[in-house]
């Protein structure tokens, strides 16, 4: 885990800005936001070349074990290029703006309007972190 | 422990900014610089009203055992407002930058020119965060 946040007010409207950059060599980062390390609303998983995969998002839920994967076939990510992502949500969605400008969505499964816990792991160094 | 940045890439001559808001009662946080979890080379303890102290910035540094007491009279923080900070260091100091524009440092006893763990503690929380 390279970066966690707790005790955030991450509310339905808000808007969470993150800066980061990724490793040379990047295999795949997850940013992950819920309750807890273990409570995860929405698992944000771009993947270089890990588990199989090369070049997807793959997008998830944990309550008490991961539900569906959604994979987002736009993938601009570069390894060991900075980005930008803005994520936003409802107690219906969660919408994500994607280096360049492509919007994604991913179920908010919870239906929760508040999340406290945002973690981020993997190959990825954390520039900035805004939430507003 | 509200908040904690590892990996990252803070080095001599580079500016942490952090917005913050103080929770409403809040009696004393802290910001941690330094290489892990226990070796700390810029330990910023504001505290409003805890260990016998009110209204006052404690600064100190751990390497194996607290080092001396350094105590900033400057005490521009208020119970549940928002704040900025802005951090910079070189291997000799670090230059504290605190709300309201007022000055302050603080021996960098380490007298390392890159540091990659941050943690806060305390009645706070983190709106957003940069290291530039």
């Amino acid at each position: 885990m390279v970066f966690t946040l707790k005790d955030m007010s991450f509310k339905a409207g808000m808007h969470m800005k993150i800066t980061a950059k990724t490793k040379p060599g990047c295999e795949a980062f997850s940013i992950n936001i819920g309750h807890d390390a273990d409570s995860i609303a929405l698992h944000f998983n771009p993947r270089f070349n890990a588990m199989g995969d090369s070049n997807v998002i793959v997008c998830n839920s944990n309550q008490g074990g991961w539900g569906a994967e959604h994979r987002e076939p736009c993938f601009p990510f570069q390894q060991g290029e900075e980005f930008k992502l803005d994520i936003n949500f409802n107690n219906d969605t969660f919408y994500i703006e994607l280096p360049g400008g492509t919007m994604m969505s991913f179920p908010n499964r919870f239906g929760d309007d508040v999340f406290k816990h945002m973690h981020v792991v993997g190959d990825v160094k954390i520039i900035s972190l805004k939430v507003k």
